[in-house]
């Protein structure tokens, strides 16, 4: 009998999350904070977060236990399955094993809720009940609205108005949660309303939604705190439960990946599938190829910059030091929302700039068709970012076809496309469009690298 | 620690359906060829059905197996969780037990995925490659078109013209599988042509759109079969995996339910969760309340009469004795798509009729609010049809709370809302209508009911 789902006893679903920082293979320089460009501390944080999640930001403790309260409600949907991929390994025709690791079970539909839940938690127990934040596609605010639902807290989530006017489904989702949603930029901030002005006919961005979230937070006067779903350590810390899952679920079969990938955009996806076995790399020199699939149309790691950069347009974070297209670059509208990022999570990006990982960039078209690939056989339709994995490992599966390898590949199934049919429309009609980056659309992107000399 | 998912082991997997037919607890009467009136054998419906499964149709055995390759595709998402709802019977403050079995799990989001894998297989192996069906809601041509991609095999999919317009997501899915989607009446059949130029406004009906699937069958020489989403007996047979499986997994725990809810349209849902109990009643003398979940709206099982009816508008199929509103009865256009059909499973009849079971019926926003409920307990977004069985199962554990019995409830989550978010949206702007049916659309109905002496 083949064994499609291997499943993890939920006795023995991990009870700590992972922390890269002190496996890291070399030190790692500070973040900078954005008035004085000096090293910024804790206390820097403290308006927008809540103490437990800034000690976890900067903590060098290789684990950190995750709550009781945590666990509960991870246990809703946890541990997930990791899916022995047999059927598109058939129709690849391929000597290769892959697996995935299947985050699109979780309620939300992705892997975000890994993340939204504990940050939900830190918040209650700090005694804060509202959280704000920004959404792009809408799976990060469907994410908070839930973990805010399992809390009893409130949520206030700004949508990019494009997104607001194109999806509504997941609108209406984030409000069946019980969230607020509004349509940024909105009236109801300064930053809102000064840029809804100066810009009467824009549909809005990520970076204007993150500083209404921010000002909400700021001016609240500490009852209501901003949450992020990506690209900090805390967050990331969150999604390895992803990659611990799933070494636990490999070495039931008596599996050990020789290629891992996740989908990479801020990186939490990304790193949450691969940073629990990136010791037995870095420290037990285990040859394992790490790879992150990005977009041609973002490509941040394989085209950016290592360099100090901010995390938003209008500069108001701390620079980190990671590989990035600029703060100001702009990328083109693919349908892989959660993957439009001009930067990618520091820790990801040091370990690339150290070796120990690698990306790959793919046009849009190459990924819907891997997509589709992966859904006729495997029955799954993929969102268009988890795409980019599967692409990438469709990549790797037809490789060891031409050689005759028998590689293990594990990959991250971020999440479904029930709510990005839209897509698949386009390219099940040939409309959709891949995109060359201009040279001028990339020089614009790094002339707002800042330069500190 | 709270065991929410009740996993059961994929080696222990049920590998056959269970049969009602031999338990019964007293005869049933045999459906009618609809041109003479008498009672119809198996060789009429081998235009459109392969012998396989008109074998099962008329089967007497109590367990019929389940092919190898069927196991090996529901084993891609099958045993599906049986979850206890803490969190919601915490929500409801009872101190009734709730379980739910999960069938929102499956790659096409519901259970329809049940029955259209035997479909496909049966067709296959009969040496039938491509099948023609139609779909109101999109759910059954979403199952069918991943079970046709699964097996290599053409699908065509007659949509409801007016859920083509305002389910496009619907359609771009059942496409992704590869299947072809035809909005209804469409010009590619004789009685579509006829119809279309008869009412040239006409949105179509679930009925127009059975003729003109059943024509294509009916006229390809053999090449094409049909397929149906519920009703018949072979289709209840194979949903019957989801009670076999949540009775193992209840044992597993030591709990044995005194309330089994299902949501019931055509029956193939309610029937899966609740036949393989029913011996257990019927012969074991276990006091079991079976509920049919049903909508006010159309009431077939509350309000019905209990006679021989057409199961199409056009009486192109044989007649069963069943409960029915009328073959010509028109519900109102309520979001439970899945639930608005004029009859039921004539097994399902002759038990409710028996005493065995019951029914309830529903207006819409109760159930849109006990969807909502349930949402935010368990973190999912029910189908409009799950929500009448999740009614049922909030005022079971209600009576509960009153009257401080511990009863064990257990429903069927047939399906997830992803798809379904426009009608969460009218819920929520306090834009959903419920129907109080008026006597002259019931009167309508029921004169259509054929008088049989």
């Amino acid at each position: 009998m083949r064994e499609y789902n291997i499943n993890l006893d939920a006795k023995k679903m991990p009870d700590a999350w992972y922390n890269i920082m002190p496996d890291m293979p070399t030190p790692m320089v500070p973040p900078l904070h954005p008035g004085t460009l000096q090293p910024c501390g804790p206390q820097d944080l403290a308006a927008i977060f809540p103490m437990p999640l800034i000690e976890q930001e900067v903590s060098m403790q290789p684990m950190i236990s995750i709550p009781g309260e945590v666990m509960d409600i991870y246990r809703l949907w946890r541990p997930t399955p990791l899916r022995r991929a047999y059927r598109l390994e058939q129709a690849l025709g391929t000597p290769a094993k892959i697996f995935y690791k299947n985050e699109s079970v979780s309620p939300a539909g992705s892997h975000k809720l890994n993340t939204s839940v504990p940050q939900a938690y830190y918040n209650k127990i700090s005694g804060v009940n509202e959280l704000s934040t920004e959404t792009g596609a809408g799976q990060w605010g469907t994410a908070l609205s839930i973990a805010c639902a399992m809390f009893d807290m409130k949520c206030t989530v700004y949508m990019v108005g494009v997104s607001f006017q194109q999806k509504p489904y997941r609108r209406s989702m984030i409000e069946a949660f019980g969230a607020k949603v509004i349509s940024s930029p909105s009236q109801t901030t300064e930053i809102g309303r000064k840029l809804a002005a100066e810009y009467p006919d824009s549909g809005g961005s990520l970076g204007i939604a993150i500083s209404e979230a921010v000002e909400v937070a700021v001016t609240s006067g500490g009852t209501t705190k901003y949450s992020l779903g990506s690209v900090l350590n805390h967050v990331l810390l969150h999604q390895t439960i992803i990659g611990e899952e799933a070494k636990l679920q490999l070495e039931s079969v008596g599996e050990y990946p020789d290629v891992i990938i996740g989908c990479c955009g801020g990186g939490s996806n990304y790193a949450g599938i691969s940073f629990p076995f990136a010791p037995d790399k870095i420290k037990g020199g285990k040859n394992i190829d790490f790879i992150a699939a990005e977009p041609a149309a973002c490509p941040t790691i394989t085209r950016g910059t290592y360099a100090y950069d901010f995390g938003d347009t209008g500069q108001m974070t701390p620079l980190l030091k990671q590989y990035t297209l600029g703060h100001n670059f702009m990328p083109p509208g693919i349908h892989a929302g959660g993957l439009r990022y001009h930067g990618v999570a520091t820790q990801v990006a040091h370990l690339v700039h150290e070796g120990v990982m690698r990306a790959v960039a793919y046009q849009q078209n190459p990924c819907f068709e891997a997509a589709l690939i992966f859904a006729r056989s495997e029955g799954i339709i993929p969102a268009p970012e988890s795409s980019h994995a599967i692409r990438a490992a469709i990549d790797e599966a037809l490789k060891c076809k031409e050689s005759g390898e028998t590689k293990t590949i594990l990959f991250s199934l971020s999440g479904h496309g029930h709510f990005d049919m839209t897509a698949y429309d386009a390219y099940l009609s040939g409309k959709l469009e891949d995109y060359e980056l201009e040279q001028d659309v990339l020089n614009k992107g790094i002339a707002s690298i800042p330069n500190l000399g």
